[in-house]
């Protein structure tokens, strides 16, 4: 027997979703199948609800209900300087952290050329406008440490130098926390080349 | 800055999901909010025709577009043998089976005494009612072989002892095309006792 063609039709779309392999589909297929129709409503509603509210900043492309979005239309913050994050997750992740008050770009991706992502899918030209048209002195690459978020690093500072900004990276080292005997080689090097006086 | 109430909201009802972690859900939700409009609607749409269109046999239990579903209406089928399954994923999975061509039962649940899920909640009092009005003469208990499984076999063996139908489990014994140097001892036990004359 095959599945009816409905719940074939969900599992389908619901497998499309990142990190969502085909048994996990189907398990989400069919407890949405056992909700009641009011927690169905419900997962439904937030989806709309979200996508509905929800629009990118034209300054910044981050997710918000305004735009500006209230990090950029907020004149406390440091104008002056700008953090490129790639995703709104990390933006996230930054923005916890008290000791930066500047603003903020999301690149949306980051370069992979296995992926055939290329410089057009990470927002380089939205960001290359930002700087010309706001006073930025200084941007500070915040990719992830991957090797695609090095490739990405290395290419966004090549880019923002030619404009004559100053390009900073987020420091390398040892997480807070961690245990030296299971920090990988490549860490403690850059570590000790990153070493502070006491 | 934390992230928008419609953002929390989205995240906060797709952790709910089985299998879904805190992280998982923000990831999905931010896929969501990066999804074309048309993209969503489509996810949104298939959700909704599936819980609109799919309801529960009231005979087997399964999820079908018509009651009685197509197996439970399918004259051809043996209806003297009736096959007992925790969910409908596993009644796919037996129905592929060319060798079966009996009915189906669907108990939606296995016995969990931790998770407090009893007796109650795994439909036997539909399983009584449908053994009594059909004349079903053997019951395939197919659950899941883990403990819950086999705590539910016994369970639903003992009451269908009760109303004088013959009881089966399926066989124990290697998977096919297993290895035997990686296959665990309590299933070797169980292919020395199942041993069949070749």
């Amino acid at each position: 027997m095959n599945r009816p063609q409905p719940v074939e039709k969900m599992i389908e779309i619901i497998k499309r979703l990142p990190g969502v392999g085909p048994k996990m589909a189907e398990r989400l297929s069919y407890h949405i199948l056992k909700m009641s129709q009011s927690e169905a409503d419900k997962l439904i509603h937030a989806i709309q609800v979200a996508k509905k509210v929800m629009k990118y900043c034209s300054n910044c492309y981050n997710f918000s209900e305004q735009d500006p979005c209230k990090i950029c239309s907020d004149m406390t913050r440091d104008h002056r300087t700008l953090c490129v994050v790639e995703t709104p997750q990390d933006l996230i992740a930054v923005s916890k952290v008290k000791e930066y008050h500047g603003l903020y770009f999301v690149l949306g991706n980051a370069l992979s050329p296995l992926d055939a992502i290329g410089p057009e899918d990470i927002r380089i030209n939205e960001l290359i406008k930002r700087l010309e048209n706001a006073s930025i002195s200084e941007v500070i690459i915040a990719t992830d440490t991957d090797s695609k978020g090095e490739m990405t690093a290395v290419y966004i500072a090549k880019v923002v130098k030619t404009l004559n900004i100053k390009v900073t990276r987020l420091g390398y080292g040892l997480p807070v926390g961690g245990d030296i005997e299971y920090a990988d080689e490549v860490t403690i090097s850059r570590a000790i080349v990153g070493r502070q006086e006491m």
